[in-house]
């Protein structure tokens, strides 16, 4: 058993562990990771970002079942203000993570952007089933799998969203993220997501680009709002990419066992 | 804002965030502490432990929600061993609450037993129904009021107790919490918790001693290991007073945002 320092931020309530290990040296296992996000016997989070220096700043981003993923829109945003205020990144700079290089921005206080890179709309319209109810969704690529609803209202919606009430669809035979979205302005949309493997969230960074590329490109406008239940985002195209916007907040730093 | 130090602990997955306070100058408002239990957006536990000296070190208890409670038999644990570990108390205490002082000791590394006084089995029995499945519990008092239904085997129970598959019971207008157990063997029983304005728990240190007492009683034995899904803890009678034991576990220091 040894101790680690660690520091708990959070991007519109997606929360995350953040181990600053400039030369690597600090070997986590999943179970390790698994411990340091369980909500009762761990810190919790919903991911733990190790931060490692190379050539550039890296994120070796973990879920939090311990296994490896390529990004985070909202963890690499928190990872970018727990760099800035080491005073190892300026306000602009570039991180690696196992999708690529990413650009961030700081914008002020507490707020980071993140170049998300393009989202792919495809032609044809999937059919999905949520309990007994049938929706027509757009499928989405921004680098993950995306199928997005738009719906008059949310409030149609159940409590909770939960993937046992979703039928398998024949087209994404590996799966997929869900949302629901529904336009209170021109300019403003509000969404609720399923993310692949984890149910329900406060926010998905990926999520909020499809969402926003859909209703941009139905609008024909260039940026727009889009509220999630952890808080609010901006999403801007950028020369076909989609620049993702929000505040972050890092909450408490320390030590904790790593058993 | 204003940043504060904590100790992050728990006992068999009761989570507490303690805060030491001995000239007790720290106002820790309701909203404060939904913030730092909150699980996303703060470093969440089911509850936070004020660490006051007053004649004696005093448990100023809080729940998640931000109201006082009197008493927590898996927070009392924690809490002694963090004030142990300060060298504040020796391995046998008395600690104040609001349910009166209570009596501690060590059982060796990372254990503690409270003296949680006694347990009242009333002679009704009450009906219980969860969903179609109707159920005879014992009530019990422990401080605090609890029904207590025996089963043969706790894999009859859904997946998850909600509060909302629970039909009011009239007897108990104000509530209360309840218990499923199924005997394992003569001295082990296992249980499941829906704790009163919370949900189903991984552990509630009153829930142990009903369903011990319940059971103790029905076998004539004075003591018995009860395990919950957060681990086990053991339960010996003393004088006509309930003794509980078990694990706990200090897993993280640091400095926290007060918002």
């Amino acid at each position: 058993m040894s101790r680690i320092a660690f520091t708990k931020g959070h991007g519109t309530g997606n929360d995350f562990i953040i181990i600053l290990d400039p030369e690597n040296q600090i070997a986590l296992s999943e179970q390790q990771i698994q411990r340091l996000c369980d909500r009762h016997f761990g810190m919790g989070a919903d991911g733990v970002l190790h931060a490692v220096q190379e050539s550039l700043w890296f994120m070796d981003y973990r879920n939090r079942d311990g296994s490896v993923a390529e990004m985070c829109g909202n963890g690499i945003r928190v990872f970018a203000e727990f760099l800035y205020r080491h005073e190892f990144i300026s306000e602009s700079a570039q991180i690696g993570t196992r999708a690529g290089v990413k650009h961030v921005e700081r914008n002020g206080a507490d707020s980071w952007s993140v170049n998300m890179g393009n989202a792919q709309i495809f032609a044809e319209w999937i059919d999905v089933k949520l309990g007994n109810d049938a929706f027509k969704a757009r499928s989405v690529n921004v680098g993950n799998p995306h199928l997005v609803v738009e719906v008059a209202s949310l409030s149609v919606l159940p409590a909770t969203l939960l993937w046992n009430d979703v039928a398998d669809v024949p087209s994404h035979p590996e799966g997929f993220n869900l949302e629901f979205y529904e336009v209170l302005s021109e300019s403003l949309v509000s969404m609720r997501v399923l993310e692949r493997g984890v149910g329900e969230t406060l926010s998905c960074g990926t999520g909020v680009c499809a969402v926003a590329q859909v209703h941009m490109q139905a609008r024909n406008i260039g940026a727009c709002e889009v509220k999630v239940p952890g808080g609010q985002l901006m999403v801007q195209e950028s020369s076909g990419e989609l620049v993702l916007t929000g505040s972050v907040e890092l909450i408490a730093d320390g030590f904790v066992e790593l058993t």
